[in-house]
């Protein structure tokens, strides 16, 4: 749990957020939900969790988290700047990115906040509750591609993008930005992708084009790029050294994060009831559902826990590396109330936590899910 | 304001509440937000205002209300069944729709509980802002064709659309199913759509065929459609005779809601704060632009308040009787706090209110929207 503190003691030790106005949301809440998280609900939208039948997720049911407006891009006036510590700068349009090698490749993207609603006391954001994944085809062109064109200078450390969208955050004024590792940016398998399952990206999803990081969680994928720049010393800028850590309060460092944990869900069975979304389901033999996925490591087992009791479930390939793991699990439901649950392990040997460990900004939530029915 | 009464007084008064397990969300509340609430906002999902800057809303950034899970349909063993009080019944494969005569019209759908979460009390259900609206170009066979093949007997009053998506609502098991009007459903312009913005429907908006019925709230829009029953008698099926009424408190057998009344939408200027979404904006000239749409009778006048003052805004044309227009004002930004709104007069006379009506249900919210801007 985190220890109690003032705001004003958190600003004040707190170097960046003296930049600005505070309009930070302030310490976790044990209240109720907020307006602000709210509007973040309406605006932002998650992954019904029956759409985890699909191999491919479409566009309108994607995790979508934009912390801006949409900027709204005119594509035969756009271009990408590639520059900094390189030997040659380099300026894009869309039309030479499409003509350059291209790469198509399904990946499974969860916003790196999946799951914070649950968390006690809740990190004041976006109000995830489980439903902030999804998988795309993306096709574009591979970043190692581009920057070997540019040529990368040796004392490069890491590549900075930087997307169109702009707002203020923690009091910051900035546009979207985050930097990667320069053997991360260098895999051949990180994307510069201009379509999403086979269409043209659409605006919300960072037309005219986006970064596609594959394995890491989504915050690292930036749309609406504009600039990537080689550096030579590590980017500091808000989304990277504020946002997006592992800290236990408003004081702590912390650590960045970066790749998925390891993760299943299930697809709920039965019938909702509209409000409650309680579920209810025939007796008989069902067939449980789902997907499982981890950012480093392939997922090895899925287990299902049907009232405490595990079992193994039937694993089916992945698409790619880089893409979520169908499984199945036929059960024979017998009349009364039930607890389904799921967790997978990956290649690791890590596995998904009953109990989930608390952070300040609720990140890297991968508890397992729990479903209860009603059978009849 | 809706008198104060028990639960236990509105079950026994209301026999269609008597049918099953009481599971109604209960009374308006003017306490926080519900986690039940919370599930339907990251479930069903808004259009983010800055997507009124298009005249065709793309699929993933149309609203979506969905009661019940997304069904997932085999189109190659489907058929629409037509059926009841026709001459002729219909057994109808989607390739045999395809086949038909089809038409394609721009239609602006918005929800007709869009505005709930602004009402105090609040009504518990879809805790919508204001952002529960788009425009699609709908494709496909206009209903009134099929309607005549079948051969409708004089003595047909409506129709009804049942849709493959079940679940619970009010205790009451059932697939989502409403009636139209038979005149309402011989309209020209009343679609049996497959195709949303020229590509394939998508699962969410109601693969592989669904009704769209411009100018009307969405909820007569039924989507997954399965079967099309002509008949006799008023239909009395759970989503009209319960869901969707004109209520003032839950013994109130109250008015079927039909079709969207007039409003316009602003795109807010400036940019947001992440968590807040309070906007800012540089002083100077910027152009305010938006969208208004009414389901009966065309949008005539489009005025834009300026911290309370009115002034008439530019008004394109529409690319469909039944979508929006859109409008813009310029306005030179004075540094300070403003308030912008706008409100739209439909050709009926029928103009958007400054203080929202209160209905149980929350449904018709039509209040002008109110943008709060600093000025630096």
């Amino acid at each position: 749990m985190p220890k109690q503190m003032s705001r004003r003691s958190s600003v004040l030790k707190n170097p960046r957020r003296q930049a600005g106005k505070l309009t930070a949301p302030g310490e976790p809440s044990h209240g109720p939900l907020t307006g602000e998280e709210l509007q973040l609900a309406v605006r932002n939208h998650s992954m019904p969790l029956e759409a985890l039948r699909n191999d491919t997720t479409p566009a309108g049911l994607h995790y979508l988290l934009n912390h801006f407006d949409i900027p709204y891009i005119d594509a035969d006036n756009w271009h990408l700047r590639i520059g900094g510590a390189v030997q040659r700068s380099l300026e894009l349009s869309l039309r030479a990115l499409r003509r350059a090698p291209s790469i198509s490749l399904p990946v499974t993207l969860e916003c790196a906040g999946n799951g914070r609603s649950l968390l006690r006391p809740r990190p004041l954001s976006q109000p995830w509750m489980l439903e902030g994944v999804g998988t795309a085809t993306w096709t574009g062109v591979p970043l190692a591609y581009l920057l070997a064109q540019a040529g990368v200078e040796d004392d490069a450390v890491e590549v900075v993008f930087t997307g169109a969208d702009a707002g203020i955050q923690g009091g910051v004024r900035q546009q979207y930005a985050r930097s990667l590792p320069i053997g991360e940016a260098l895999r051949p398998d990180v994307v510069l992708a201009y379509r999403m399952n086979g269409a043209e990206l659409p605006p919300q999803h960072g037309y005219p084009l986006r970064l596609v990081v594959p394995g890491w969680y989504g915050m690292a994928s930036v749309k609406w790029l504009s600039t990537i720049n080689v550096v030579t010393k590590p980017f500091d800028g808000f989304q990277q050294s504020v946002a997006y850590r592992y800290q236990q309060d408003a004081d702590d460092a912390g650590t960045p994060v970066t790749w998925m944990k390891v993760r299943s869900l299930m697809v709920p069975p039965g019938v909702p009831d509209f409000f409650t979304r309680s579920r209810v389901l025939a007796a008989g033999p069902v067939m449980l559902t789902g997907r499982a996925w981890s950012g480093k490591g392939e997922v090895q087992r899925v287990e299902v826990g049907i009232d405490g009791e595990w079992s193994a479930a039937h694993l089916e390939h992945s698409a790619s590396p880089f893409a979520w793991r169908a499984w199945s699990m036929p059960w024979v439901a017998d009349p009364g109330e039930h607890e389904l649950t799921c967790r997978a392990t990956d290649a690791s040997g890590a596995v998904q936590p009953l109990e989930q460990a608390w952070n300040y900004q609720g990140m890297g939530n991968n508890v397992v899910q729990r479903v209860k029915v009603t059978v009849e």
